[in-house]
């Protein structure tokens, strides 16, 4: 039985890439960039690197049957469905419980699911190597990305000194886990060539993270017990999350441990990654027409340009004298957004939800 | 049997209504403004004024079948297909021919199948009164609309003096008509007060438009008799336009007649009128939200202003930061327009014709 787990996170909502996504079919159950479900890219993406039944998908009661579809081969145990969100710090805890009932040696790998990665070899290669640096100490390894931009979006990870070299590749000690920045602290960030961005990936022995929440999260450690001592007294983990889980402390891995921890160690990515976090990140995955329109699906342009366009079942998409749009059509909604405004569609979708017209819509 | 007789023309592309519109199912085939076709509504508006049986509709083959689901009512052979557009000249002496078939002591009065005319009453009462002027002269009348604005998208009917009155309503002569003039002759005729936007909607004899065919289009009279000369031989009317409709002169009425003819009267309309020309024309009939956004259908806006949304069968259209928009959705095409740029869906649909891909969207 190997000791390698990962857990994949997939319980987003999917707000940004709405009318495409609902909260029963978000972003990493669509096929939003590459030809397949962006979760079962990354689930294709370990190649076999790990066994499937080493793969854990924490998600939520809405998305547990499309994680099914988009992923058959998945045992159906391992799709563990968080019966609320509690942040990131309660996922990480629940992960590190759902290996240890299986493995208490174990190193497990936390990985987002909606990240799009096309070098699936270069990044089993990273992911390997991450994986050694966790087997071989105590510490929480992240894996960084390298910056290409001054990005406003991400957290940033300040890296510093060389503590290992595996397989050729520098392990560096954490300085400082940084939340998103300012456009100008972004730019010293990138300039100073000390910082990755933070890709939510971790990889982590069992008792390394289990320390590292009694000692920085001893509350949500306390909640995390309770659950464990169900288990171990035979109780199901379905009954023992709807009881439980609603009752765990909300904070955020970065918040609760990655900031505080003092074993955190990065590498550098050696693998291309996007993380497509709204709309306008398809167009770099598109070919770009001579006035810079990028279609997925029927588009016509007329006197347009710089728009992106996403369609459906051959449905045609007609764009007059506009330019920097984003136009999105499914089958029971549009969406037409500018391209630099996307961030409001989050509060489109929640005044759809509080309106309380729109249910199929969500 | 009544010597009063009205040829609707109904001949359009509607191609500025794309991708409402097609081909087969133009604009005056569609509830563009108001609960039913436009040319449902010309009918109904004409009310008791005329009888059915003396309301001719002058359309082309695409159209005939969905010009009778509109004007059920409307005796089969009532509705005329021209086998080719040959211009309003062409239609216009068709029109003369098929009502002095019936009646040769008839009056005609020939109107657009799609403006938009509220006040059915007051739209009758003008006609009533141009009919009498028609009935008592040999005069061209034409029905001229009071303008509100300086608007260069329509030709200009230049009044002279009064030439009569009728129940209390001046009559003018004509001193010259106009062709769509730029904005500052556009607002020099506003200012005059001598000015009025010409509908399209004429008033005559059947002798006197006869009259002025022979004098001012002698080439086009001759095509024309021949036609008559074969209905006269008992052959059928189809069969005949078919033959000879396609080697009439093509020339607008306006350029071949109203131009040149010394005995065209006006008068003023005392109905509101709108042409709804195009997309942005809908925005004057449909309630504003305070942002100014217009919806005939379901929309939601965050954070956009003067948008103009026509939306179909319960899909959604949502806008995210934008401004001045037309969108239009329909089942199988949605159209994305700056208001400002509306001119040019023309040329999009022409692309989409020239590309021989999308056949079933024209």
């Amino acid at each position: 039985m190997s000791d390698r787990y990962i857990v994949i996170m997939a319980g987003g909502k999917g707000e940004r890439f709405w009318p495409a996504s609902r909260l029963k079919r978000p972003k990493h159950l669509l096929p939003i960039v590459g030809d397949k479900p962006m979760l079962t890219q990354t689930v294709d993406r370990l190649g076999s690197l790990i066994p499937i039944e080493n793969i854990f998908v924490i998600t939520n009661s809405e998305q547990v049957e499309g994680v099914h579809e988009v992923c058959p081969n998945l045992p159906e145990a391992n799709v563990v469905a968080e019966p609320v969100g509690r942040d990131t710090a309660a996922a990480v805890g629940l992960a590190m419980l759902l290996v240890k009932r299986q493995n208490p040696e174990a190193t497990l790998a936390m990985l987002p699911a909606d990240a799009f990665i096309k070098n699936s070899e270069a990044f089993q290669g990273a992911l390997d190597v991450a994986f050694k640096a966790a087997e071989a100490s105590a510490n929480l390894v992240t894996i960084g990305i390298q910056p290409t931009e001054p990005a406003t979006g991400y957290g940033y990870i300040n890296r510093g000194e060389v503590c290992d070299t595996i397989e050729g590749r520098e392990v560096f000690k954490v300085k400082q886990f940084k939340e998103k920045p300012d456009l100008e602290t972004a730019k010293e960030y990138l300039a100073s060539g000390e910082y990755f961005w933070n890709a939510g990936m971790f990889v982590w022995s069992v008792a390394a993270i289990e320390g590292a929440l009694s000692k920085y999260t001893p509350v949500l450690k306390t909640g995390l017990d309770e659950i464990e001592s169900g288990l171990v007294a035979g109780k199901e983990l379905k009954d023992l999350l709807e009881e439980l889980y609603p009752t765990l402390e909300k904070i955020s891995v970065d918040f609760a441990i990655m900031e505080k921890a003092d074993n955190v160690v990065t590498m550098a990515s050696t693998f291309d990654w996007d993380d497509v976090g709204a709309w306008p990140a398809i167009e770099r995955h598109f070919p770009k027409d001579e006035s810079g329109n990028v279609c997925d699906g029927l588009a016509v342009f007329e006197d347009s340009s710089d728009n992106i366009v996403v369609g459906s079942n051959g449905h045609l998409v007609g764009l007059v004298g506009v330019e920097g749009l984003i136009v999105v059509h499914t089958k029971d909604a549009t969406l037409v957004c500018k391209k630099d405004e996307a961030q409001k569609i989050k509060a489109l979708v929640k005044g759809l939800g509080a309106s309380g017209d729109y249910k199929d819509l969500l």
